[in-house]
């Protein structure tokens, strides 16, 4: 019989979540809104508990989740979200709540981080050791890992809100960021595109200003990121790079703000290969929880 | 008989070679300057030879050196110095020539990473597996140990190339990063510092007002690595902060720049702990290459 694996989704406004034997294989997978905490892990401890009793018992279940929440499994309030704005959801023991109703080791981190697990696992960064996967959409964030294992240190990163050179005369607008004003996310995230330019980036013109600039400001956080973590690739997603025409005009402003400092011809000569899209697709952040679950196994075995 | 090490802090103007058996325990010790890589490491190899007839052999040799070079063992290049503008030093091969006349195993990284790992062997970083060494002085750079082990990813991090935001009006400076400009070093090293002002930071008196912009552009460069890595602690060095004045005042900026953002308690409550000066001295820089030499020691072992 195949192990299975149970992966939660977990995002701000929805939940996603399957049982898999391997990404290519999920053999059941739902998804609701992120309402209240009883309400929405009583939701997934449903639809595992039903799932199980189809298909068999799942070795574990990982965890992706919006934040801020607590990833170091030698911490007191691990498997919790901490200070989120989302109402309700502070101080939350998502992982220990899971944990308990379903008596399976549950693997808990950052949408983001798992996200990169996922891309490391079957995606877009198989058999890299050091890579960031940098989201842009309702917010910016990235994860990675670093040295072969995901990135974590004092809390974990929060690289949407990185300072990057703004010119106010040609960009006026002051960034949406409630702590930071404009920081990369305050400039450059979604809403602050949407809010910018009086409508969604999806109902602008190719020919629009806003992509070139949207363009410079992202090309300016990765090369902050270059210079700060050596990533051996970027895995560059979220839903504001479904605007494709995006990743060879981000290329093209990271060669031109590196200015040839760095010297690897993985960015000199492949920059195509080194800033890439996700390869999961619409079930990237899911397989991340797999991937999350798969990672927990493996290391009780 | 105590085990020996070897280790050379190859800087850009000086070299330091010691032979120590731990760090508390420095048996010999010379500085020379850097010329020529004929003469230089010549230089090394009749000090090395010299002390081991008198000492004994040494174990394995560390070596820290300016940069770019090639950290990567599994690299063909590894061990050299690469594309740096220092004249007749780009594709030397530093470690292989040390390795050939001495015979013994090498260990070769960036003065910065060599430097972090003295920290977390004898200094200000022990017992942590991911904490950043940021130095500000004729350059500024950053190493680190990220989940245990020494940041190198696709080449090694070059931190003092990030961009940060700069208001020409408050400081109409352009920069003087011949790659960016006004990035951090750009703005923020000690010869920023003295083409700005004119003078060199050490003819400024405390009250001068180079010093609160400093801290300023110094805390958006600690931010941007804050947000980027989340390390445990920044170990903050070099020329530029032996004006011990620029600690308490990059602190305050630090964390009125992240604005509460990040809520862990070492940053917000203890932060005269999390940014603090490195604690092996003047010697700190041969004393990480002997640590250099010990880490090479024990993978073989």
């Amino acid at each position: 019989m195949e192990t299975l694996f149970g992966g939660i989704e977990a995002g701000g406004t929805k939940c996603v979540c399957a049982i898999a034997s391997s990404f290519n294989n999920i053999r059941a997978l739902t998804q609701f809104p992120t309402t209240t905490p009883t309400d929405t892990i009583q939701h997934a401890i449903t639809f595992f508990k039903d799932q199980i009793k189809k298909h068999g018992q799942v070795k574990s279940i990982g965890i992706g989740s919006f934040g801020p929440l607590d990833p170091d499994p030698q911490s007191s309030t691990y498997g919790s979200i901490t200070s989120t704005p989302k109402p309700g959801w502070s101080n939350i023991d998502f992982a220990g709540v899971i944990r308990s109703a379903l008596n399976v080791p549950v693997g808990f981190d950052t949408d983001v981080n798992a996200a990169a697990l996922g891309e490391a696992r079957g995606g877009a960064a198989q058999g890299l050791t050091t890579f960031l996967y940098v989201t842009v959409g309702t917010g910016i964030g990235g994860g990675g890992l670093i040295n072969g294992k995901l990135l974590h240190g004092l809390v974990h990163a929060e690289m949407g809100h990185i300072r990057i050179p703004h010119d106010y005369e040609s960009d006026p607008f002051p960034g949406i960021c409630s702590f930071h004003g404009d920081c990369l996310e305050g400039l450059a995230s979604g809403p602050a595109m949407k809010m910018r330019w009086g409508q969604a980036g999806e109902f602008l013109p190719p020919t629009h200003q806003a992509w070139p600039l949207e363009a410079h400001y992202l090309a300016l956080g990765l090369m902050n990121f270059i210079c700060t973590l050596s990533p051996q690739r970027i895995v560059l997603g979220g839903g504001v790079m479904n605007h494709n025409q995006l990743y060879p005009m981000v290329r093209t402003r990271v060669l031109s703000q590196l200015n040839d400092y760095i010297r690897s011809p993985a960015i000199r000569e492949e920059i195509e290969k080194y800033i890439v899209p996700p390869a999961l697709g619409s079930e990237a952040g899911v397989l991340g929880a797999i991937a999350l679950a798969q990672e927990v196994a493996d290391t009780i075995a």
